[in-house]
């Protein structure tokens, strides 16, 4: 861990101009924010009804009514007010603008005097802080603060901020060691990182310590949430949480005894974030391993090849090591948006590209498969095969929707999607003192302070499909001296740096390199990763994928769709020791880079019609085409497979 | 269908002495039945308490208190008495007789006076026949009726069919087309075919009539079940039945219309076993061309090579077509015992060996499975691949158990377990005018009435460890003409017939060898069936096992333990190419005939600590040691695989 960590540079000094980004980006811009706008306000005709403004119009005493929704359903006004902050911090929107500050209006009126902030206890009247175990209060008010925060740094407008202080001053009178506060802390972790967040805005040592309380209580024995009704009496307002250990939320022990993933896994990661934060805060090297042997335990046995995490959907959760069954798989898009969260702050603390290796494929795989291509259909569960006849009619995979959805009854996803893609730019650049990181290839231009002077980064990239990127330099002074570190992929063994067209030296150094001169205005630096596609194997301990390959290129993972292959694809076998061929496809989905590939598939045709006999299946030599995964499912239902069985 | 249906032989005719089945009959008889007994009564120590005769006791007055186990608690007595009457039709034990006697005096203290029985209900006061759908009244009322129809035929004794005539008097009052009676059936199949056998053991034709009101009004429109509280108002008795839908219980449409077998498995085939015997008794060719249909379904696309059925856990049901998962399965061994009667009814009806054999890959499989060697240890659920590790920790198999229980929280499986295996024999032998019916070999001795003589046959078998068969005949008078049917398998390609040694000519047909001369004292049969080991396929529609091989020897399906070949079972690939040697192991669980496969075996000391790379896994050669799967998990918890990859 280092003693300074990394910056952000702020969002309205990056601009994105990448064709295989934009493409989302401006989906959130455009259609995805305005569209959840209406979701949010129950305008949208087909869409289940969210409930989540009205219900802060009864709160607030405009409207008569009951509340609707889930116990949480506050956060979706929130993570859309985060995502819309991000939006206007790179482009001020006035329409946007004034509907994210009618929900402030409407957010500010909800709160009670004392400025606790929750529509579900107020309308329903229930008793405040009876039931962390489920009850999400403390996990909502992370989402506002996260929120106010966002909105506060696009905006400069204070109002949100004003609301989310009070109630965080509330919070601090009501939670903390001394004797007459509540000596718990939430089941949903959330607030721990949003209490960070808002220190590190406000710089009020309070937020932070109350973070610390939070993290450093967790799991202590007796754990805290045995003490409560629901789990003494077992009065449950989720009816599966009677199933649930205590580490389903993390709290079986305390986290400095914790070295392994568990629970469920939105939960975890966002949890594990906070104690990236607090270990930094506090330079608390024995929290930091903590936090390294956590992340270990993730990446190396527990996270899927498409940067998504959870093998079970009972408890949304972590299971046990190198299990990560590809059909029943949970892999919530949430979780692999936390998993960027803790991995990019591990990232910040360390330097080490290995962490932003790990954000860079939950971006390019689980995270944009989350989105259909239009903007308005969601996925909040993430497999790797899918039959949709079997995801239909067998009840173990009745968490898998088999197409995207509008809104979900959990409806977490969508808003967290958006925010995510909105606030892309804080993952492609991080600033060091005299050092600018390119962390991500995707085609933007920076301006940040570097030599003491304003100087601005033109990166043009067609990622992965190409893995020659340049970065263009222009100064303000004629020479500056500073340093440009820029992320060699895990999966690139060969790198070429030219500067100017010239082989260039430099230093690598935990997957970054490292050219540090004294640079010249219109000085370009080209990086040759090797994006060739290539097959990839499985540790064999996980049982799922002995025997298969998927193909990969740069971060991308592929997958085979029946509307390409046909039906049974799980009868494909591949020939790995076949070239896998480009094939660059205008017409599909706005043009996709395939890969095609040589193999041999059973001949359906040649079946006998009995469940059981002696013969062996025939097989048929055949070319398979292969899709980024982020793009599948844009093209109607059907078959999908990742993992596919490789010829001996 | 034939006008005439094969008949049964009485118990007391048929004595079993066959070293495989008697390790399993005998312990029935002098371990499971007294062990049971136990249970029912509570008096194991470590056993979850079952209240089974408790209730009764309360219901009856002798004790006071609250009914506690589930809505169905009474069925565990009828099951162990029905299991009772078995084994005492074989052979009279006065010790369990009295066990029995007390039971039904209980039992008959318990009836309401208008003959209505029921623990659950008469303890709790609840009104009767309101949820048809959930509240299993029929059901139970249909296991007190076999088990009352057993344990007359074994023992003479009337009254325990007296109360079940009572019971049943009560039902035909209640239920049927009258205007002022139930129009409705029941949730859980059971009674209907309960109510055939109290009609064939009473001549009573009300009771027939009954049975094929409850068949013929099934999933007529609007449903039934869609006019009660449960449904209605969504106040289910059991949470999830909110999820089914009416094809859980078979009720979506007519019998008349459905050709698929759906739902609940236990429940469908009980309900399709009565559908054969009403098919029968009414000489409806359309019902019993419907049998056909759904017993073509399950048997060509829903059968586990292990004779089980029911894939998915949640709904204990049928899924889809060629849906056969092995690991999330549920395959209960209840649901075998009631494919096994579905299928000898289909069997008796027309003599088509088919049938036979889907009897016996259930009893020589799945039903033996689902008991220990020591008696005392019951499966439930009866996976076809477990990872004790995963299985214990991935909620998606939280049904899976990774050892035998002593007990379970719904108990059907022990005392079904037991009544089959008590009442083998009924499996073994048939009886048709003139010809008797050899069905399974099993060593044994029976004596039947055939050409107006009595005559004995003996049995010599150690199937399916060898292929061959004697049978020796033992006429009063010196010469009597009849006929012996004796089943080919369909396994069994070849078959060699002798009589006296001397080759013999006989006619094929519908798989059994009909051998019919005028027989001499001492003749003896030889038959010679091909059991040696062999690689079976699964139709590559069921996509778990595509590049698969299971071994079977006769109807014994083999499968793989950790204890004889490490952990890792699915990273084993055999060689097909190569013989399977047999190597008798006397050491083994009594004596058990394994299969060594050659193959080869990833080797895990070479395997990378991490997750994902581009290298291959190296393998080693080894030679495999596979075992039947009626035998597994009788060496302490450990992986257990049946489908296995299979060579290139």
């Amino acid at each position: 861990m280092k003693k300074i960590k990394l910056k952000s540079i702020a969002l309205s000094e990056i601009s994105i101009k990448d064709s295989f980004w934009n493409r989302y980006i401006d989906l959130v811009d455009e259609i995805i924010i305005p569209f959840l706008w209406e979701l949010i306000n129950d305008n949208v005709e087909g869409a289940k009804k969210s409930h989540c403004i009205q219900n802060f119009k009864i709160a607030s005493g405009k409207e008569q009514g009951e509340h609707q929704g889930s116990i949480f359903q506050d956060t979706d006004v929130s993570k859309w007010l985060e995502a819309v902050a991000y939006s206007l911090a790179k482009k001020r929107n006035p329409k946007i603008e004034k509907m994210a500050d009618e929900a402030i209006e409407l957010i500010a009126h909800a709160q009670c005097e004392d400025g606790y902030l929750n529509t579900y206890y107020t309308i329903k009247g229930k008793e405040r802080w009876k039931n962390l175990f489920e009850g999400h209060e403390l996990y909502t008010a992370g989402h506002l603060i996260e929120a106010a925060v966002a909105y506060y740094e696009a905006t400069g407008k204070a109002k949100i901020m004003e609301v989310a202080c009070r109630f965080a001053d509330y919070l601090c009178e009501v939670f903390g060691k001394e004797e007459n506060k509540i000596h718990g802390y939430p089941g949903h972790p959330e607030i721990e990182l949003a209490l960070v967040k808002l220190y590190r805005r406000t710089g009020k040592k309070e937020y932070l310590e109350l973070a610390n309380y939070f993290i450093r209580t967790r799991g202590e024995k007796p754990c805290y949430f045995l003490s409560e009704d629901c789990i003494k009496n077992k009065n449950y307002h989720f009816a599966e949480f009677e199933d649930f250990d205590l580490d389903y939320c993390q709290a079986h022990m305390p986290l400095m005894e914790q070295t392994t993933a568990e629970g469920h896994a939105v939960r975890a990661v966002y949890l594990y974030s906070a104690m990236a934060d607090l270990a930094y805060e506090y330079q608390d090297q024995d929290l930091f391993l903590q936090c390294e042997k956590i992340w270990n335990n993730i990446v190396g046995k527990k996270l899927y090849v498409t940067g998504s995490i959870g093998s079970a959907s009972y408890g949304e959760r972590f299971t046990t090591d190198y299990d990560l069954p590809n059909n029943t798989n949970y892999s919530e898009s949430c979780a692999s948006i936390g998993l960027a969260m803790f991995s990019s702050r591990m990232f910040q603390i360390t330097r080490d590209g290995k962490y932003m290796d790990v954000v860079e494929n939950a971006l390019y795989n689980t995270i944009l498969a989350g989105i259909s291509m239009d903007g308005r259909h969601f996925f909040y569960v993430n497999p790797l095969e899918v039959v949709p006849e079997i995801a239909e009619k067998n009840p173990t995979m009745r968490h898998i929707i088999t197409t995207r959805q509008l809104w979900f009854g959990v409806a977490c996803c969508p808003p967290n999607i958006a925010r995510t893609l909105a606030s892309l730019g804080n993952y492609i650049y991080s600033l060091d003192e005299n050092i600018i990181y390119v962390n991500l290839f995707v085609a933007s231009k920076v301006t940040a302070q570097l030599g003491g002077d304003c100087v601005e980064l033109e990166m043009q990239a067609n990622y992965p499909v190409d893995g020659e990127i340049k970065v263009a330099i222009s100064l303000e002074k004629s020479k500056n001296k500073f340093t440009v570190a820029i992320r060699k992929p895990g999966f690139s063994n060969k790198v070429l740096v030219k500067v100017n067209g010239q082989v260039a030296s430099f230093i690598c150094d935990k997957g970054y390199i490292y050219i540090e001169r004294e640079w010249e205005d219109k000085d370009e630096i080209t990086i040759s990763l090797d994006v060739a596609f290539r097959y990839v194997h499985c540790n064999p301990k996980v049982r799922d994928n002995i025997g298969k390959v998927c193909v990969m290129r740069g971060p991308w993972v592929y997958c085979l769709e029946e509307v390409d292959n046909g039906e049974y694809l799980s009868s494909i076998v591949v020939d790995t020791s076949k070239e896998i061929e480009e094939e660059y496809d205008p017409s599909l989905l706005n043009g996709l880079l395939c890969a095609k590939l040589k193999g041999k598939k059973i001949d359906y045709s040649e079946v006998k019609p009995v469940l059981y006999d002696e013969g062996k299946p025939q097989y048929i030599e055949q070319t398979f085409k292969a899709i980024p995964y982020c793009s599948w499912n844009n093209r109607g239902k059907g078959e999908m497979l990742v993992w596919m069985k490789e010829m001996e």
